[in-house]
Order: structure tokens, then sequence, then C-alpha cells
């Protein structure tokens, strides 16, 4: 048995591709994102009430896996990447059914012409995701106090300082008054909860790595003091 | 565009009819539900961990809408039935993708022969709902302590005293004895949070109401001193 669903929208995001997508909503809380609704689910009454929630819960489809098997288990980056655990004990993309859900802060909804759009920050979103559902995220129901996390309890407590060079710097004020106002932040903020895959966490030598976020591709190096951002290019 | 999910398992839960179904999840603290995982999904390795979170997620299809279009507006029985808002600013199953998600205490999993069973309290799910996916609740992502409700902000207010006939007492003494443990308690939780449509809600004139968990048809009436629980039969 099966059930066929209709994409009534797609998420641009800033995180053009996944390296750098933080593990789960709220981590990068400044990361923008717009969903733009599909005819014929653009219309303004089907959002009607949803600005008086300020949170709000995003289905989606995990539209960039290519392998089309399924296994049963996975080796989450939360536990150094060597330890395997059901699929279902993690929120990876890597399931059964590749729906994703994650809350994240409504800032607004606007119409452009015939299109609906949803401004939202706090995404963990590829850019270009399918999107299957918009709810309204209910404290009283989604609010667990009394819930215990498992192995993944606390936020990834990794909080790395991040620098810019100066040239890093002066580019990324020059983008910012440009086009891209909080991108400085954004670069602090994904780069901080340190992106790189587990098994690269205890290298010792600095290496360079790029992340993209929007069309910039941002390269920056780590040592034992953290992260600089060394350049910051179009791509 | 659109994307075709398998049906994982299947729910069996003690809401056997619509009317009596909490409208959102933890709301029945107690209600019992069973999920069936099916083959291919049915391997113990599949779940490995997830016993160590306390409350998961299950995403499941509204299955018993029968009518296929959507409409943009749905009446909230939270404002009294009366009031017309968005479908995305509800949790309704008249939505475009009929999914639906809640999280529940998840008591133990289990196997059966082949089967996996993981058996969950304080769902709202009809008996029979398809189930498309099973996620850990985490806590550090799911828990947003500053998020506004809107017109949904607290849990619903109404808590009525729920009394029994005597003769409905000794029936459900009897059935917890012989089959169903816990259901006094069940019909208690159920009823306090009053599973009147909304319009019914100020008519002052007692009248009788049946609703069914399991295979049973709990009839009672209400009157302004609450609700008596006055037979309980099988059905």
């Amino acid at each position: 048995m099966n059930t066929t669903f209709q994409h009534i929208g797609i998420i641009h995001s800033c995180f053009t591709e996944k390296f750098g997508i933080p593990r789960q909503s709220g981590l990068v809380s400044e990361a923008p994102a717009e969903v733009e609704i599909f005819p014929p689910y653009n219309r303004e009454e089907a959002f009607r009430k949803l600005e008086t929630f300020s949170h709000i819960w995003i289905l989606f489809v995990f539209h960039a896996i290519k392998i089309k098997d399924w296994k049963p288990c996975v080796r989450p980056p939360r536990l150094g990447g060597n330890q395997k655990v059901g699929v279902f004990a993690t929120r990876s993309g890597f399931r059964p059914n590749r729906i994703g859900m994650s809350s994240v802060r409504l800032m607004n909804i606007r119409q452009e012409g015939s299109c609906i759009i949803l401004s939202v920050k706090g995404g963990d979103f590829l850019n270009q995701t399918p999107v299957l559902d918009i709810k309204p995220y209910l404290p009283y129901a989604d609010m667990i106090p009394s819930a215990a996390g498992g192995f993944a309890a606390a936020a990834p407590e990794s909080e790395l300082a991040v620098e810019f060079s100066p040239q890093a710097l002066e580019t990324c004020t020059e983008i910012e008054k440009q086009s891209c106002p909080g991108l400085s932040k954004l670069i602090v903020q994904t780069l901080s909860i340190d992106p790189r895959p587990a098994y690269h966490s205890h290298r010792p030598v600095p290496k360079v790595f790029g992340v993209k976020l929007y069309n910039f591709n941002i390269k920056w190096e780590i040592s034992d003091d953290g992260i600089l951002v060394t350049s910051i290019e179009n791509c």
C-alpha cells in the first residue's frame, strides 16, 4: 500500500549544497528561507490566521538523496560517525519514506502577484527542497518538557570561534550592503557549530574547507584557535 | 510534481470511530495504541536505540477522509466551529496532503514472530491508520519554549467531571479484569475533554451520546453536573 502526495511548494534556502546544512532546525537561528507555494495551493485564505503562530512545521522531501534503497542502520554524526543505530532512531534523510519535518520561525507571509511566500528562519533545508505540508507549531501539544532525548539529548556542544581575515571581512561587508544583509552572522552561525563530517573532528592539522551559502563559496581554515574565514567568492 | 510513499505500518488504536478521538496527541495521555511495522521495514536493527527516547513522532495518513477535494478553509472546533481559518493554520486532516503528525510516549518495542510492534500512549489515531514514518522526538530541536500558539495557544479548557452509573461501573470492572485493563481511566480521560462537536457545546438539555472505544459502545449523558456513563456494551 502507498499514498502519493503533491508537492505544494518549494523552499528557496541559503544552503545551496549539503555540506554546511545544520543537522537540525533551530541550530542556525538566522538561516533564512522562503517557501514558495504552488498553484492551486497559493490561496491567501488557505493561510489565514497562520500568522498568529510564531513557529510552523514544514514537512518536506529529502530530494537530494540519490540512492534508491534504504538501509536499516545509519551512522549519526552525533555519535562520532562510528556507531550504527536504527534509521528510525534518527532524523536522517536515508529512511524508507524520505519525509523530513522541521520547525522554523515564521517571519511573514506575503503575496507577490499570484504567489504566496512564507518567509522563515532557522531552517535546515537544502535549496530547492519540495514541500509537502505546512502546519502550525502548537506549543500545548508539541512541547513535551518531560521528554528524554536518548543519545541526542542536548544540542551538539561544539561552538567554535569564527574570525574573518581582513580581506574576507571587506568582501562580506560589501556583499551585505549590496545584496545580502546578515551574511556575516549567517556565516558565523553556520561555521561555529562545526559543519565538518564527524570523522574529521579530531584531525589536528589545519585544513581548508569551502561551504556554499547562496551563490557564494566561503573558504575557511580550522586550527586550535577556531575557524578563520579566508575568502568569499562568487560561484 | 509528486512523491509516492509506502505505508511502513499500521496503527491499532483504542479509537475505533472518529467521534471521541482527542483533537491532539497528549490530551488523552493513557490512550494506548500499537504500531505494527510491515515487512520489509520490520527489522529489529532499524529501530535500534529508539528505545532510548521517551517520545516519538508518528507520521501517518488521515485515511478515513473520503472527500477527495481539499478546501482552503476549515472551521476548527477550537473556535466554536463558527469561524473559518486557513487549513494550513490548523492540524485538520482536511488538507491537500493528508499527512498527520503526532508525538506519543514510547512504552516499549517488541518482536512477535516476524513482527515489530511499538507500544505507545497518548495518541490521537483512528484505528487502522497507515503509518509513513517513525522519528525520535528530539527535545533540543522540537521543544520551542518561546513559541506562541496563535488561536490555539493553550490546551482546550473543558474538563468535565465523569461519573459511572452503578451498572456501568460493574460492567467496566468486569471488562478490565477480563481483557482490557485501564478501560475506566481511558473512558474518563476521553470524555472529560468533551468530545462533542463544537455546535453542541451550549445545548442545555441533557442528551445521550455513544462513543466507541475498542469494540465497546460507551453510552453517556451530559448534564450541568458533568458526564454520566450509563452503559458499556459490546458492539
